[in-house]
């Protein structure tokens, strides 16, 4: 989200919620998002808005990153439902787990699990970039920055990405795009 | 995304698969959808499309399912990235473990978590669902469609809804819409 505001040049406040203690969610984000989930848009007029994937797509419709064509609009979306069912829950969260909750070890026996899940989306991703720049027609589209945020830093949960090269050679594709800004996920 | 096609009237041919037994998926799906998810779509023209969220998108767009507003566009979009997020994990997971999987017991360690998570789901749709009639706007969308399937077979999972009167409000009315048909989610 941060890359396309920044690729797209939009000025944005940033509000950060703490990711282990939660309990004020309720208050900050009670009347904006009933998830109360982050990331949660609230637009200059006030109206809010929520998960990451409609915050992109709010965003990216209309402009290079959304193709006009129906079905690669869909194919767009795909990807962006895998990342919010495949890969953030496994490699989001092993990385929060290991290098971000504080407490790695009360979460030792849940971890297997997710990693064996977090290279399945790993490989997933890998079928589909073998023979293709982007993922979705040739060109750099919001499905590729909605994948690259949680991919560029699947390493600090553990991953190893020697097995995954198509997956590699599009993170570097995707980080030397024109406008792209080093962004930690 | 049978609901939509029906309401749409387009028709299509479908084809199982077993939910239990995943080991035909890389031969069957494999060429077709990376993650080896169901539902993947093959379109007359033979082109793919993955996850249920953007089929229906593929369809719905341009319907009355989806607003022509880019702000109620995308809260059609969070309310379908909310549905793969935190309800088709918890809630249709538990109801499969729980009801299709022919052996609930082997999962029953992981149950207590899950059930907790969809009634965070179900709580989060309470609470949007209060004082208004449908997920966006006054309108039937494609986000009450997405919502529809699981939460209305939530009790095959041991969800009571009595919690949820909104939501349980929301289920007979989208029942009563004009075209419905029944669907097992």
């Amino acid at each position: 989200m941060r890359l396309l505001l920044a690729l797209l040049g939009i000025p944005y406040e940033r509000r950060t919620m703490d990711v282990v203690d939660r309990s004020n969610r309720p208050e900050v984000l009670g009347g904006l998002n009933p998830s109360l989930r982050v990331p949660t848009l609230v637009l200059d007029d006030g109206r809010p808005l929520g998960e990451s994937g409609a915050i992109l797509w709010y965003f990216g419709e209309g402009t290079r990153f959304v193709p006009d064509d129906p079905y690669e609009r869909a194919q767009v979306l795909q990807w962006m439902f895998f990342e919010q069912y495949d890969l953030e829950p496994s490699i989001a969260v092993v990385r929060f787990w290991v290098a971000y909750s504080g407490r790695p070890d009360a979460f030792a026996d849940r971890i297997p699990e997710r990693m064996a899940a977090g290279n399945r989306a790993l490989a997933a991703l890998e079928r589909r970039l073998e023979g293709q720049q982007y993922l979705v027609g040739d060109w750099y589209s919001l499905a590729d920055i909605a994948l690259y945020g949680y991919t560029h830093v699947a390493h600090e949960g553990g991953f190893e990405l020697e097995p995954y090269p198509a997956v590699r050679a599009w993170l570097d594709r995707v980080a030397s795009e024109p406008g792209h800004v080093p962004i930690d996920a």
